[in-house]
């Protein structure tokens, strides 16, 4: 039963990354509907395990000495969610260039795209300053990014 | 790829329920480890997956007019989780008498308890007053009481 | 002692509506800055008590039949905030067209801007449809309402 | 035009310290009233501007090679409260023995209590062993110790 007691990481078709997320008490808010700034913790979540699949989890990324800060995010909200929605997370890389990685996010529910993302990522390095992504990190990121 | 594409909700091994949780940034504070009232959402979605594996989501507790409340909790922290841990969310029934049911719940990591909780919810209408849950609910729950 | 135990809801300066905010625990992360998606909460908290001192807390919104619902968000993150910083939301409306509010918001510290907002808000009737703000709200707002 | 831009810390009225607590949208849940761990953020607020006011902020406890952890957590939740609504948490110092402190806190609305609870901490040193507190913290600790 090891599988069962395991939080799934989500997994990648092809270069695209599908984090499925159940909405909870915490994620609502008193007008019925999920509240805005947790579809944002959503995105995070699906970043993080993006990552963890690929092989940068943050134990990984601190031995690089780097991690990413979040510095700019944009979120188009098109249709609510709701307590015990099963929703799908789904993640995947628009652009790398110097220290900065593009993500490009969805939320779907049942097949309907209900939230987009784009978020902004720096690399940083251990003293907080923009670095290129050292290269087991570009190594490790190089299947899911995007074709030319 | 659908059942990768759900979210988990736990399973039960007698009448214990188990639900997996990822550590995430969100979790966490400034200390490094995570925030105590973390842990304190970590339970209600135990009892949440608790109650939807035993047929009563909040859609179905709609339905029969009733819905539960918390009215006392206790929490113990042993030790701390970290970022990225998997954790062991497990959930039974510690006793259940007129409108009050009082869940046992514990953390684990690695086989470890890091964390304790006694959470007592009552059962109230649609109203607000506390009431015996309906006889659905009994039934419903009936298979996870603990044995006299 | 009746100020001082009363929450402050901030105060406008002529168009500008500033709330001052504290880090506490929950809003840090363990890299020992504040979480990003802390941020939309605070800007969240100043819009709320924008609206509530121009007369539309939540209460008056909902004796007339309307809500606010976000639809966009743009945000960039410039400088980190850290436990303990005292900060301050600034508010105010950059354009109303239709049933949209768009915000312009950002966050100060120590008279240092470390991050910026965009958010865009439908106004919604009680079935959830886009609406023109009755005109109640465009009196409560209108000595808010960018000049032209 | 300082002072109504800074955050309030609270005050302390005796022995006990008084934060006000506006509810807001991130505290409530679908059921239309505050979300249970939320409570549990403000009595962490609360302890943190007692803490604050007693001299005792983080950056003051990090220079003493000392932190708070939170070890056991009690609370009673007897009415709820709603979006908008004014809170005051109230916090004094129960208990302090070894390294071990003990606050009473609770939130009260408009004079009512509607929460109580009782909040173990441990004192621990930079190593996160327990520890004694430190001679500086014991004498800023000191004027709201209880009576014997």
């Amino acid at each position: 039963m090891a599988d069962a007691q395991a939080p799934s990481a989500g997994a990648f078709q092809a270069r695209e990354h599908g984090l499925p997320v159940r909405v909870y008490y915490e994620d609502t808010d008193f007008t019925g509907l999920v509240y805005h700034a947790s579809y944002v913790r959503f995105f995070e979540r699906g970043r993080s395990d993006f990552l963890r699949l690929a092989g940068a989890d943050h134990t990984v990324m601190a031995t690089l000495g780097t991690a990413f800060v979040v510095v700019r995010l944009e979120v188009d909200f098109r249709r609510a969610a709701r307590i015990d929605d099963a929703l799908l997370v789904a993640t995947r890389i628009a652009a790398m260039r110097g220290p900065r990685l593009r993500f490009a996010q969805r939320i779907d529910r049942g097949g309907e795209t209900i939230c987009r993302a784009s978020v902004d990522a720096a690399c940083i390095n251990a003293a907080g300053r923009a670095r290129r992504p050292p290269s087991e990190l570009i190594q490790a990121l190089a299947p899911y990014l995007p074709l030319h």
